[in-house]
């Protein structure tokens, strides 16, 4: 039996489940697990801020664990077929269709109606298809990428799921050489956009976060100044980075904090004719003021909204793992460890601050 | 002496005043002013919408005239010496200084903070520096553009200054050969959009806007669907633009109403993953809300602010208008010719919409 | 039985041979060829040009046909299911893998190593696989695309295989409105890449072409200047496209013409930090000499190949067709029809120019 | 009066003149040279490979040097006023027009006929216009940047003129996080171009180049691989990039040096659907053979010419000089230092690969 930790519904108290060992369909990978993340959706999850949850869930999206069994010669991306004792990571969605408006005509797969998620949208009715468990059921079909061996387990789940999400960011923010960049938010996101953005040529990277644990790890991480949320007001933060950019503002700010204020506060911190990526509002957490005249037309904004990933980001943020990896050092975001009966105070820990990043350890 | 109508401040009656006519600085020209344009900016002027408005003032961005006198051997954008007697327009801004951050790194001039605008920024007690004259006098370095013999004089001020405002929108919308535009607002900007989504490979453009005659004209230009606003709800708006593409909403979505509402709006009128550009928001108007999470985030929307207008539009423009002047006829627009002593009339038929295009025509 | 028009081998005679109808997998619908088209790919395929052709083959890429039968519910991109009797054109291209390096981190699907084509790449041992045939069995997975009633089967037909190839280039080429754009050959991807150059928003289009039936084309469908390479030099076709642009050639130049020096030439015509793509080398045709320092670097242009097409093309082309078909009339194209038994003409009649567009109905 | 090293004419050796000190203009200012690059642009201006030099030239092109006079108060890009004692550096280009169609139409002033560039297109007989003497005449506009205390002069010397033009090249790169960038040639531009693309994601660079003594550095500042052209084949460099990118090419190559040969062999290290930028051909070294069936078509492949830089590249450059100069010490480009009359020796010496970068200081 595979032993796994459980949503039973939203806001119920985890539990640990015990599940039959499945029988693998052709294509498929049966993965150990090493490692799990919880992330800060996993706290959404359980509160229930997301609308057409499948509970009960198996939470973890990202994951990291061993080949230990497969059926037929499913392959990588390489086209190398996968091998028994491999350790590998996979891209979470799964069942991008292919054939919708979205996946061809508007080439924006991340917006397909048929996605699936691990850990996230499918049920444990149907399998072990999330990463808080012994075992991980691999699809036919699901994206497996190899670790390359400079990428140890530990500091891919240190990276996370915050490295996928903030490769879309840089991707959509088209950072130029020279830039000054603020980041909004030092989590996981937040601190990984900070590191993206100087590997991205922003000479200046400006992080605009909290608690002090978080800001910490922002100037260890490379962050030229570190605005602390909790002990600046938003006109000091603004007089801030207004006198660190000669009074225009961030070339580019990366909204990564999940605060709708923060959206507000953005649109002043960015320089006119700047760009302003918003990928922090994962959930709906309310609404806020703008100003159309003098937040966007005037000031000749472009705001994107960036919403998931793709395989092309979580393939290359391996390989800025694989590159940059001793010098980031992402593991040391990771605060704790938890085995699968402490789950629930995982996330507890996650949602109070306590923690950069909290992991799952099925062995503990 | 020349005669100018001139606001003499905010709110306060237009004036006709004579000034002496003005010695040439090298490389100046002169202008017999044929038509001048009413324009939706000069309400604002006169309402006292736009802050560091330099009273008095003669209005009138968008003008055309004949060379009656110049000095020296000002050259058009080919090289080619001006000539007395040549029917030509100019690009309102000026000064642009091609030497501060927004000019250089940033590739945004129109953010430079040197700009000067003919009938905008500059006083009338800095010279004829509006189109409200009899005479304009253009500073040396202005950017002078001969109307090719395709553009009769009354065309291009039909077209006037939503032509190079549209032309802006359009190179911020990217619209590709067979997209659905829903273009929000049926005044001049709005409706040159319309034209130009069409010309841009837009094969469904949908106008939302009002009152009647001016989707009369949307219709005569080509719009496939009108939607009336005094007539609809925003529900029903919502319903039919779903439903006239799948469900999805539009590719694009040009917003030129001048309503902050519309862009509450047009978040829901675009489908995920398409781009919004917001060009008709020149005044602060108030604000809106909006919510980061569905509106822009979730939606992975691009939403592009607009501002002003360089040379490239200009030009570029005046190219459209010779090519396809005969099938949109512009001058259609023009509702309305008004002598100088009726300028204050012109202002208050453009400001309640019974208008779509005034123009002042000095020997009336 | 199945009739078909089947190509044994490199220049080699074409015969009729029969085939059985075959049983329908899930997901597989069986068309009625109502008409397939010979493009100039036929005739590559047919001289032996192109490596690995797994002949016998049965051609015909692009196809229109009625369904007759279907297995379970294959949908349409809407997710709308496919009906018997409807009139229906599918993409060429399948098995494009979705999980290889170009398919998903270069985001080039069109280079995918696993693609094969109706027509092309599928050999007649493998199925009715091309359209040169009475019955055209679409496996699963086929992108079928119904026509909209606007668009009838001759006039989809006549657009043809030019339609989404350059529907790409079009993608490729990023006109802006006003831009001088000179395209290379009047065969159907040039002919067509003139329409949608006009459609793009270019004011002038030039075409460069012979012989003198296709260039009447050209300027039926709006070209606005065309030079027949059989009547002028190369010296005398530059002075003119200089003549014509001011002396800095043409904003965007589209090669659509197959013939390698053109490429040589298409330098010259295109203005310094313009864009050329290159859609009409689709077959290798020869070297040719040109010079890094004053046909690239010096000039600034960007160059680019454009290969094969994706739904997108294909969609939005139908789109195009659907809006602007009483405008270009695309069925005027064709200049003959062919039945199965005379394919071998039909070849011969488009390999010496005799025909801007052949088709092949089965039922002649 | 002030002492100049003087290009006589092409394939004449240099002398050392005297002028008087010129009287300064108002917006004029007047450098002490502290340092002048010896850059492969004076040896083909030397060799007569460029046409139309207007001999006598004092040559210098990229200068450093401290603020001795100035006239009225000419500004910084962020409108700080000038003073004496500053250490700054300017940009060589000069007079671009920003009337043209290239500057305003096109967007491309570094295509701009009217351009003027210190040390290659102003004469001697014109003034102080190149750095290879004591003192510098900068002309009233021309954009003069203070180098910020983290760049020393010798640090801002030894990157020169590479770092602009390497700049641009980047941004025509577009380089994405974890790319392959293939940089051909390791001379200055190529070196820095090398440690540009780190610096703006690659995540494996690769140097193709010689002598040893320039791959040494390119090993020094990152390259993750370097391959000499003096000890291996073009087979065999092609075999190992191919190795080294799962036999698909780099994604990007950078082409850096002035070899038209190289062109052709990069056509072959770059990726289907990749990038080529060529930055290096900046003379006429003669044609090349190439296949735009195979080399670009069939290829997807997009190429693009570099030509100049502009404020922005300049500007930014000197931002990342002060970021990450301790990082990549690109004093250490500085292999010898010479007196103007010593000028003669540094042009041989560059021209037989000697040194990788030459530097006149004018004290010496």
């Amino acid at each position: 039996m595979v032993r796994a930790a459980v949503m039973p519904g939203a806001n119920q108290p985890l539990q640990v489940r015990e599940y039959p060992l499945p029988a693998l369909e052709p294509g498929a990978v049966l993965l150990r697990t090493i490692y799990s993340e919880v992330c800060g959706t996993d706290v959404h999850l359980h509160r229930g801020h997301l609308a057409g949850v499948p509970f009960p869930l198996i939470p973890g999206h990202i994951n990291v664990g061993e080949v230990v069994d497969l059926a037929g010669t499913p392959t990588d991306l390489e086209g190398d077929p996968l091998r028994r004792g491999q350790v590998v990571s996979f891209l979470d969605v799964h069942e991008t269709c292919g054939r919708c408006y979205f996946c061809t005509v508007a080439q924006a797969p991340n917006r397909c109606p048929h996605r699936r998620v691990y850990g996230i949208t499918y049920s444990a009715d149907e399998g072990l298809l999330g990463g808080w468990a012994e075992m991980i059921y691999l699809k036919p079909g699901v994206h497996v990428v190899p670790l390359p061996h400079e990428v140890p387990p530990e500091r891919f789940i240190g990276a996370g799921c915050g490295l996928p999400t903030a490769m879309h960011a840089m991707e959509r923010a088209e950072i130029a050489l020279g830039d000054t960049v603020v980041v909004q938010g030092s989590g996981p996101v937040g601190l990984t956009a900070a590191i993206l953005s100087q590997l991205c040529g922003a000479t200046q990277v400006i992080v605009v976060g909290g608690p002090e644990n978080r800001l910490c790890e922002a100037e260890r991480i490379g962050a030229d100044v570190v605005l602390d949320i909790n002990t600046t007001s938003i006109e000091e933060r603004l007089a801030r980075i207004m006198d660190l950019t000669q009074g225009r503002g961030a070339d580019v700010t990366i909204e990564a904090s999940g605060n709708p204020q923060a959206v507000h506060e953005g649109f002043g911190l960015t320089r006119d004719a700047g760009r302003y990526v918003i990928v922090g509002q994962y959930t709906d957490a309310g609404d806020i003021r703008m100003n159309p005249h003098t937040d966007i037309n005037r000031k000749h904004l472009e705001i994107r909204g960036c919403w998931g990933s793709d395989l092309r980001h979580f393939w290359r943020g391996i390989r800025v793992l694989a590159k940059h990896g001793d010098r980031f050092r992402w593991e040391r975001f990771i605060s704790q460890r938890y085995g699968l009966d402490q789950a629930g105070r995982a996330l507890d820990d996650v949602e109070h601050y306590r923690t950069v990043k909290a992991l799952i350890d099925p062995t503990l």
